[in-house]
């Protein structure tokens, strides 16, 4: 299975996804600023991985403040966190790994030393992404029993090993029915503009596993339904409210409209840290905008005649009523998504 | 306004459309083979500037013919019709132009000079870029009356002025709207992958008259809709069925389900030239499936990994009941289309 980012004891490792599939390149780093700039620049991308990143950028300012030359121990730290918690906001799974670290060094700690709390961060670091490596193991469990042998599935974005510490989600529940439950499965692969990330990411992790994959442009998706040869589709999510809207990699909404007028189910699989419980409806969850050049200047080649104007949202989101069931650790749910959800918010609260 | 294809006297000179915005190359050819391979090639695409430019290649044919340096003038006629006939198989617009030329090559003609033919037939092929450009003029008046001062509109591919003789279909109605009819117009282009005539054709169109265009993804159009910001759609067709299915641009029919879904007026502009009087319903138009490598090389980067499968269909076909009107040269009209084309094709038989 592909490690897309490793703890290595005192540094951070990351493969470079935005050279993914032509070179596999692995970057090695001290420096908490790199894995906050690889965010931004999606070299490191899908909501679980972010967390699990976040969680580790946080132990590498913290090991940074520790050696003491940043001022305050706890500033830095301070710092460190809001700097990571703003480098992408849609995704909610950073401010939740985030949170769950600043517990620890936002607690009474008189008596410990700066290297005790790196060595707590760095635990609990750990324990975010064993946690969600299980998680994913769950997910894709849970997700295979949607899927049946001979299924035509249709996939958007990455939402494989690449996006998650272990499976995957979506991706993770087809690879699961494959390669766990022997079930033959073809799947269809959204290229995903403007960056690519079915046809470049999605399409090897699958051609890996030597996993029937056909990669089509996104406007191909609704053609395909038309002529019956999709049987599903499933998505992941990048921030889910407590009705059930999620915001996923843009392009996800139209597929559910389109899922919906040709009654085709609609699963979106995804962790419960991808659950902001602080919102209810969809509209709350900002959409990030990002670099125009992205739509203009594909792969660095300039398509646009210069000056055009240009819109370039990363996410959009699907409403709960277009979704046939939600896929998490905790299984398979069906609308009403609310009532669940709100009591694993209560579970989580009285856990927490 | 931009000439896309111009007739001179005895050559034929087209702008090489697969290098816009970036470059404005025109090419001068008498050799028809060179205009098959363009037309292949989509250096000259747009449902309605094919057949012009069919009519054209016919033309350099006979006069190629006329020289007598490859056999029986017929007989080789009978070869360039064949081999300009299948460059593309879905738009009709071909097969319709070369009909008219053939009904002129076809009848009897024994007192007639090779000279003869070929100078009736580039009459012939003259008239038929004449009524495209008044047709065209009609098209874009009658849109135009279906937008108001103030609409957003959503737009695929490229049909103004580069996929015609004149205004265009769809785009002309835009233009019209607001260069004749001063009319303030925000059009959004879908980016329209694989070949992105939207963000490379429609952009630099739109850009040359000043009219404001975004360009977005293919993926985002449901998005905008979702927010309020597209009030109308309007797009060209390829092949229109006697029912009013309508085959164009692939992404289309997603647009038609998701204009739906959105309860926002859908429209489709062509001349009647790409009416098939001869088939019912949309399931019998032929789609192109074009080269793997538009997909998965866009302007020639490689994206995909090596040996990945692809679906690459040009086009799909928008049942008629997703349609909201027709726009042709004759006039907007309303479900049910089938009655009003039906006269048409009487009326057409009558003067034809």
């Amino acid at each position: 299975m592909l490690k897309a980012v490793e703890w290595k004891g005192e540094t951070f490792q990351f493969l470079d996804q935005t050279l993914l599939p032509l070179e596999e390149v692995y970057i090695e780093t001290s420096d908490y600023r790199e894995v906050e700039e690889a965010i931004r620049q999606l070299k490191i991308r899908g909501a679980p991985l972010l967390g699990v990143t976040a969680a580790y950028g946080l132990c590498l300012g913290a090991l940074e403040g520790e050696k003491g030359k940043v001022g305050d121990f706890f500033s830095f730290l301070e710092k460190v966190d809001v700097d990571l918690r703003t480098s992408r906001p849609t995704a909610v799974n950073i401010s939740w790994a985030l949170d769950r670290l600043k517990k620890i060094w936002e607690q009474d700690m008189e008596d410990w030393s700066p290297r005790q709390v790196v060595n707590s961060l760095i635990d609990e670091a750990k324990k975010i992404e064993e946690e969600d490596y299980k998680n994913n193991e769950n997910i894709a469990r849970y997700g295979a029993q949607l899927l049946q042998d001979e299924d035509r599935v249709l996939t958007h974005c990455n939402t494989g090993s690449l996006a998650c510490s272990g499976w995957g989600t979506a991706l993770g529940a087809i690879s699961w029915a494959v390669l766990q439950e022997g079930k033959k499965i073809q799947v269809y692969a959204d290229e995903t503009r403007p960056l690519w990330q079915g046809a470049r990411l999605t399409a090897f992790e699958l051609m890996k596993n030597s996993i029937p994959v056909t990669v089509i442009c996104d406007n191909m998706a609704g053609y395909l339904m038309s002529q019956g040869l999709v049987d599903k589709v499933i998505v992941g999510a990048d921030r889910v409210t407590l009705q059930g809207d999620a915001a996923n990699k843009i392009g996800t909404y139209s597929l559910a409209v389109l899922a919906h007028y040709h009654k085709i189910p609609f699963y979106m699989a995804f962790p419960l840290s991808s659950v902001d419980f602080s919102i209810r409806e969809g509209r709350e969850i900002p959409i990030e905008e990002r670099d125009p050049e992205e739509v203009i200047a594909p792969r660095g080649i300039k398509i646009t005649p210069p000056g055009v104007g240009v819109r370039n949202p990363a996410f959009d989101v699907t409403p709960h009523h277009l979704i046939t069931a939600l896929i998490t650790e905790k299984g398979i749910v069906y609308p009403p998504f609310e009532e669940v959800l709100l009591n694993w918010k209560t579970e989580a609260r009285q856990n927490g």
